[in-house]
C-alpha cells in the first residue's frame, strides 16, 4: 500500500508533516509519498536527525505550495504543480491508493473533485469528520462542502456515511438521522421534507437504517451514528459544539479557581478534566474524510502535529483496507433518484 | 400594569403558575390576570393555603385549554375559549399590556399572530431567547418561529433584537451578527448573501451596529449581542448548544466519579460546578420574547415552576416599560426593503 502526505499543508509544515511521515512509517505497514519541494523535505528529516531518506519513504518534488491565502476555488487549478495538485493527480492515476493533507480544506476539496474525480454516479463529495457524542462518536455528513444541497445528495451522504461508518467503527446496521428542527415528519425546509421521503423509502428497502428526523439536542446524545445534513447545518453544528465546549471549560476554570476549596478540588480532578477537554478538541478527533472522491482523501487538521498526521495515515490505511469506494460503487444505483424512482 | 398569565400552560399548570401569579403579585407592581378554569384555579389557590382570591389577582374563566397534543398550527382558533387564545384577545383588545404563556410555543405563536396580530409592517414575529455565552447573553433571533426566511425578515430580526437587547441589557449599541458559516461576505447561501447587503446597509446609516457574519463556534464565545438566522438554524443553534451542554456534564460526571481522588475533588467543587450547570439550563435563562407582535408576549419554558413564572413576569414588566414596540413601530420605514430601496 502506498499512501500520499502534502508535505507542504498545515500550519507546521513541513517539519510536523514530515516528522508525522517518517513515525507512520516505522508505525504502518505502508509505504510513503511526501509531494512538495524536496530541499525543504530534506532540510526537515535532517532536523530530525535523518541524514538520507528512510526506506519506504520518497518525495515526488514540487515547487508551488496552495496557501491559506490562495482562493481555494481556482487554487489547485492554477497551482498545477503544487503539493496538493500533484498528489490528487498521482491518486488519480493509480500511483497510490490514498492521500492525506493537512492543507485547505476548500481547495483540498475542489482538487479533489477535479483531479482525483468524484466516484461515478456519486453528486457531491462531503466532509464527514466524527464527532464524539455519548457513548462513542457520530458521523456528521456533510460538514460544510456543499452549503446548498438537493435530496438527492443527502440521500446519497447517507449512504456513504453508512458505509464508512459500518467499516471503521464495525456497527452492523449504522442509524441514520435526518438532522432537523423537530422529530415529526412534516418538519424542515423542502430538503429535509423529500430526504425525509428518500431515506424511508431506502429504510423499507433494508438499505439504509433510517431512525427519522434528530434534533441538533440528540446529536451529541447519542441519538445516531451518522447524522446526515446539508454543507450549511453541518457547519453550524460542528462550529456550535466546538464553541460551546470552549465556552464551558472557560467557565469550568473560572469556577475551579474561586477559591481555596475549589483550587484544591481542581487540583485533584485537573488531569482527567484535561482529557475530557482534548476528547472535545477538534484536533484530536482525527482527519476528516472527503466521502464521494474516487480514491480515499482525508484533510487532517491545519494545525496537526506529527502525531495527528500518523493518525490520519493509519485512518487512510484503514479506508483503503475496508474498500469504502468498492461498497459505494457497488450500490450507486440505489443511491440515485431516477434508479429509486424506476425501481418503484 | 396589568399582565395576563395562561394558568393552564405548561406542564405545571395550574399549581405553579398560580403560585408564580401569586409570589409575581407580592413582588412585583403589577396586577395580574390568571385565564383558565376558575375552578381549578382557586383549587390551586386553596392548595397553597389561600382562602380567597389575592387582591391584585383576578381570574377570566374559560373553559378550553390548548394541550401539546393539539395541532399548533389550528388550536388556537378551533379552541376560542381557551386559556391562550382567551388572553392574547384580551391584549389586542388593550385590557393589559402583556401576556406570559408556558403552553405550547406553536400555538402561542399561531395565536399571537392571529389574535394579539403583528406590529404593522413587520412579516413575521420571531422567538428571540437569550442564551449565556462568554461576558453575558446573546439574543439569538430566530430560533424556530420561521422555518424559511427572506433577507427582509432577517433585517427585522436585526432591528428588533437590537431594540430589545439594547432596552434588556443596557448595551448602547448592541452588535449585531448574521450567522453563518464563514466570516467572509461571499459567504452562505443567497438568504445570507442577501441579507449581509441589507445589514451592512443598514450600518451604513448608522441605524444597527453590524458586525458581519459570525461563525456558530463564535456565538457562545460572545462575538456579537444579536445572533441572525433563520428559524431553522436558529433551532439547530440552541438546540445543539443544549445537547453538547448535556453530553459534557454527563461526561464530567464520569470523571469526577473515576476513582477515589476525583470523588474527594469532585465534593469539593460539586456546587460551583452545578451552579455552571444551572447557566447552561434553559429553564434558568428565562422566558423568551415574541418580537414583532403589537404587545409583548412571552413564553416560559413548559417546565416552569413558580419562580420561572415569577421570572417572565418581571421580564414582561421591563419589556412593557421598555416600550420596545414603540421603538420598533419609529424605525418600521428602515425596516422594510422597498422604503430602503426607495430611500438610496
Amino acid at each position: 500500500m502506498k499512501i500520499i502526505i502534502d508535505a507542504m499543508g498545515g500550519d507546521n509544515a513541513p517539519l510536523e508533516i514530515v516528522k508525522g511521515a517518517v513515525l507512520a512509517k516505522e508505525k504502518y505497514d505502508a509505504d510513503i509519498v511526501l509531494t512538495g519541494r524536496e530541499e525543504e523535505i530534506l532540510k526537515a528529516l535532517k532536523s530530525m536527525g535523518e541524514a538520507s531518506l528512510p526506506a519506504g519513504i520518497e518525495i515526488v518534488n514540487c515547487e508551488e505550495v496552495i496557501t491559506m491565502e490562495d482562493d481555494p476555488a481556482t487554487a489547485p487549478r492554477r497551482k498545477r504543480n503544487s503539493s496538493m495538485t500533484v498528489g490528487l493527480t498521482m491518486l488519480r492515476k493509480g500511483e497510490a491508493d490514498a492521500m492525506v493533507s493537512a492543507g485547505s480544506t476548500g481547495a483540498l476539496l475542489t482538487g479533489a473533485t477535479l483531479f482525483t474525480k468524484r466516484i461515478n454516479g456519486i453528486r457531491r463529495a462531503a466532509l464527514a469528520p466524527f464527532v464524539p457524542c455519548k457513548g462513542g462518536n457520530v458521523l456528521i455528513i456533510d460538514c460544510g462542502a456543499n452549503v446548498e444541497c438537493t435530496p438527492e445528495y443527502l440521500l446519497q451522504f447517507a449512504f456513504m456515511g453508512s458505509f464508512y461508518v459500518k467499516s471503521m467503527l464495525n456497527i452492523e446496521a449504522p442509524r441514520v438521522g435526518l438532522i432537523n428542527n423537530g422529530a415529526e415528519e412534516c418538519k424542515g425546509t423542502e430538503l429535509q421534507k423529500e430526504t425525509y421521503k428518500l431515506l424511508a423509502k431506502a429504510h423499507a428497502e433494508g438499505r439504509v437504517n433510517f431512525v427519522g428526523n434528530v434534533e441538533a439536542r440528540d446529536v451529541p446524545l447519542g441519538a445516531c451514528d451518522v447524522a446526515v445534513c446539508d454543507g450549511f447545518t453541518g457547519n453550524i453544528i460542528i462550529k456550535g459544539f466546538e464553541g460551546i465546549a470552549k465556552f464551558m471549560f472557560g467557565e469550568i476554570k473560572q469556577v475551579l479557581k474561586k477559591n481555596v476549596k475549589t483550587m484544591i478540588g481542581a487540583a485533584l480532578v485537573k488531569n482527567d478534566l484535561m482529557s475530557l477537554k482534548k476528547l472535545m478538541d477538534s484536533d484530536e478527533v482525527g482527519g476528516t474524510i472527503l466521502l464521494g472522491i474516487s480514491k480515499p482523501v482525508i484533510k487532517a487538521h491545519g494545525s496537526s502535529d506529527a502525531k495527528a498526521v500518523c493518525n490520519a495515515v493509519r485512518q487512510a490505511i484503514s479506508i483503503v483496507n475496508a474498500d469504502i469506494v468498492s461498497q459505494i460503487n457497488d450500490n450507486i444505483d440505489y443511491m440515485r433518484i431516477e434508479s429509486t424512482e424506476a425501481e418503484a
